[in-house]
């Protein structure tokens, strides 16, 4: 048997057993779509393969899609909105970088200082996820997983694929405070998925 | 099965075993009016749909209502006390933000660096929660969560709704050393809930 | 079923099970006598009402009373010794105070920062409880707790009542090095209760 | 029974329970093919005897070789490459140690403080693994650990030997960001052990 | 039912069922003769009574004695091998400690602050364990513990007394980088005791 720590969208501590190791990613998903994340974001943000981000399956990681007030989709998770940014393959003498999409969102005075990623100017930032390279894994794609873990039948509602991203070479912070989601915990509820204000 | 992992009133760390999702609110509510708490107060405050103010269930976060020797009603948690301020819509080119109720106090030495919000001058403070937009969530109110978790039968003692605050629109530190609880350790007894000194 | 973390007398961290919530503070007890503590110390100590500070049963937070070499009762805790202080009542026109009992000691160069308290001059001092106010719980009292808990008969052993401590109005280090108990480990034996060293 | 607690590729925390003792490192071996890890690198990186290093395990601690672009092997550990050093023994007046092979690669600026080592000038860099010394265990070796856990039954693919890495007395950052992995989660499909990109 | 949580020597976070409470020890000397270790070294080091320091069982906290290249018995705990250090007692005016025998090893750049004893002059050393006063405990001595844990069957292997060791009133740090063990892994090897190298 395994056990899987998780912080729940109130910031409980709750274990939740399961059975076998092949039904772990269901139980990712399932508790994911509630808002609950298992461990922590990895210094630097998730990484991905880039093949993986047009249907990544968001609540693998507690985070799930949200159009803001402008209409523009972003990824809410633990209450943060991050961003989808595009960025180019960089080819010089000195740099070579493939191309790459990138989730991430202004640093707060709250957030830690070793999340804080330096750009240019004082602007700092913090990564949720980055899809670069790799090869694409079905495992982490929103149309997998159904059914394979015992006891949570509900059915799996459409997942709205990412947004086209505007491209930004640079990350920007959040610029209107009203663009800050109160979700933290409202997050929880999957029927208002598109509306957590 | 889930497990939960409390922080007692006695400091103590004490897991509970939970037998089906469902019962985990009702077992979070039936311990939190002990005043044991599971998790950390996420930084900058738990954040909850402003509807869900007037009844909100403080037994979920472990904390509690208390009136003050002033007659005012604050909020108890981990032998701190919170007071209610309302914070007005703001609607300027710069800046806007819906209307507000935050539930605060001022910053003790004893704080973690991380947990301290600048105001204006010298001012820092603490915020537990945050009510702000969002959408109502019953599962969140006082008068839900009876009698589905098993072994828990007793009556719940009526909640007195969250006092109307005065208007506060700067977070002020709590004035006078008399208004700090001394109730870490007595908050658990439901019996004296109005008067924990 | 519960299952409680302890630390224990040589550091080690063991969970212990624990069948039914109204054994939790027996087993606390239990184990408390063997020096085994369970979570941190609060920030700024322990708070407990004033009317228990008389027959306080210090084995509920893995401490006991112990007579230093100048015939002093003091409370161990974890290798550290804290000395017995009344504060008195203040009532000016700046600050009211209820009086209290404060359980607290010198701090020391490997005391983390967030415990030290700052008292007048150069002195820092941490605090292991405070009783102050409050209404009396008779679950914390010494003579509480016999025999509910399964499986641990032995009889307890009786336990002397806190000291009357001398008027202390501002915390003092631990002033001469010979005071420093060695007991961290040695704590654990109950035949030994007056002299660790 | 016993209980090991991984960090998944996923950055998930899974507890796996163990029958017995015995299957301990099969299943520490089983989920490190799989990119988890239990604990903690020490400070100043793992230390095995360096007879170990020729056929040394890397699924032990969660990592695997992989070939960078530049046909390089190099070992990857939750999304961070390490480059094998050979460092000659030194026979001064001053300093007497043996020869040793490790595994290091360049600091980043989210790496906390205390794993960075400082070398010559202003170069900072993080180990992983240090083989010196010692005498060889077979059961580090990557022949080893066949088939004893129950339930794991997969055959285990043959792994690369170490490669002859070139001499470097002093460790190197990373020069270019090109060799930066990106397969911190893609790094999980024992498929594609070769290209993780 | 107890559960003790170590880290083994392979850095993995393991948690081991116990039966019943008075198995805890021989479970400890069990694992702590592989190199696991559970909880954290104390602040200023493990204290344990002086009477107990000829036959000290150091599985009991997850060390051993190792004998240098000098021939110098030292005791080898996580990696660090701590150096015998017997301490004069002082009755001055000012001070009075009884005599004492204290386990240390000079500072590294990796350790963190809070371990960190500052000693005359610039260096800085970190404590193992100190054997002061008290009062013996047979349950700390190697002849105890054996065959009361149920399966662990194997005989234990006679332990050499710790060193008489040289009169040494001020710390010193391990001055030659030649007798900084290598055994971090290999420590866990009972039957290669006293050479980890």
């Amino acid at each position: 048997m395994l056990h899987i720590e998780f912080i729940t969208d109130l910031g409980a501590k709750v274990t939740v057993d399961v059975e076998r190791p092949e039904q772990l990613l269901d139980v990712q998903r399932h508790y994911g779509r509630l808002g609950w994340t298992s461990g922590e974001v990895p210094n630097g943000g998730f990484v991905f393969p880039l093949d993986n981000e047009p249907d990544f399956d968001w609540s693998l990681i507690g985070a799930r899609p949200w159009t803001n007030p402008e209409g523009e989709v972003m990824i809410l998770h633990r209450g943060h909105a991050y961003r989808r940014r595009e960025l180019e393959a960089v080819d010089s003498r000195k740099l070579k970088l493939p191309k790459a999409v990138k989730y991430s969102r202004g640093a707060k005075p709250t957030d830690p200082e070793h999340l804080r990623e330096k750009a240019d100017g004082e602007i700092e930032y913090v990564t949720l996820a980055m899809f670069r390279g790799g090869k694409r894994q079905d495992r982490f794609a929103a149309s997998q997983g159904q059914g394979t873990s015992a006891g949570q039948g509900q059915p799996r509602e459409p997942r709205a694929a990412a947004p086209a991203g505007r491209y930004e070479p640079r990350p920007q912070p959040d610029s209107v405070p009203m663009s800050r989601p109160t979700a933290r915990a409202a997050a929880s509820a999957p029927a208002e998925e598109d509306t957590p204000f």
